[in-house]
């Protein structure tokens, strides 16, 4: 089994790169012991990037992060970078509020992975899960904004899925998937030609 | 005339410090040719902090930052250190429409200057100005959240002041403040005793 060290105090974010990673024979090990620190923008991309690029000069061996937002359309892409700020400091009922009379509740949550080893960021894989917000929550899996997020293609919010079905949907799940199909073709010939 | 760069492209920022610094003999020069550097935290003195670090390893003689915030209390201190891109995406309105029914309109700007030379971080100043959100947006000048909060013992909104009055009550002006007379008690004896 192929093992990334995940900088991460969040559980859940674990389980869904575990689920997401298991076909791929690779695994991710939780490491809430290595502080990361998270840049302001509005792109993921350069959060995780950032992030990555200091965590992995403390750690040996291959290493990851990720970022990921709730973007909602007619409020601008709020919450967006800062969705756990605001999923603490105002709560899922804000964004409710917010979208009252709204023209659209069409909403997207975003993640970006990244990926580093031997001191240095080697690569980032983003994806994006298409939704809409919901009128009332629903669910009770999940962390953060999952219970008001419906991707398309289903009703059921993201705190209404077990793990597997969520994992077809997710943003995370496609974003590590995408790590993992290019860590196999190209990340691990190149770590092989290094060893 | 004693002078500090002050690394940021807001003009209202320049204006409103050399607005508080004249008196002590100080002013500062803005600097928009820098990038800074933010990172997400909910602590500004950490923020401008680590924004300096950075700076300052780029420009030769005395550098400033500021970093500032809207905290609302029955929102949990949001917007908090995102009160700029809460501006940007939601907008004044938007502070209002979450505290609709609220218990309390009370309301707080913070700011936090931080200070450095020869490439290091030498002090932070920090301030605060307690207030209310008014219950209509009121004024002009200024910038963000202004047109929202009036400090207690006025009943005018920090954009309904023209600068001086502003300098009174502002949050940044008393950081800026507490930066001039700490300078010109401890910090110009350092720089002479190096010099």
């Amino acid at each position: 089994m192929i093992e990334f060290d995940f900088v991460t105090g969040n559980q859940f974010k674990i389980d869904e790169a575990n689920s997401a990673l298991a076909q791929y024979g690779i695994q991710v090990r939780k490491r809430d012991d290595i502080e990361k620190i998270e840049i302001q923008s509005t792109d993921l991309e350069t959060i995780a990037s950032a992030a990555l690029a200091l965590v992995v000069q403390k750690v040996k061996g291959k290493v990851v992060v990720e970022d990921s937002g709730l973007f909602v359309h007619a409020l601008n892409g709020f919450p967006g970078p800062y969705s756990s700020f605001v999923f603490d400091t105002l709560g899922i009922d804000s964004i409710l509020k917010l979208l009252d009379g709204a023209k659209t509740r069409k909403a997207e949550f975003r993640s970006s992975v990244a990926y580093g080893e031997e001191g240095k960021l080697v690569a980032v894989f983003s994806s994006v899960t298409e939704g809409n917000i919901v009128t009332q929550p629903r669910g009770s899996n999940g962390f953060g904004f999952d219970p008001i997020f419906a991707p398309i293609w289903t009703q059921k919010t993201f705190a209404e899925m077990e793990m597997k079905e969520k994992s077809v949907y997710s943003h995370r799940s496609k974003a590590f998937s995408k790590l993992a199909l290019w860590y196999l073709n190209e990340g691990s010939k190149k770590a092989k030609i290094k060893s």
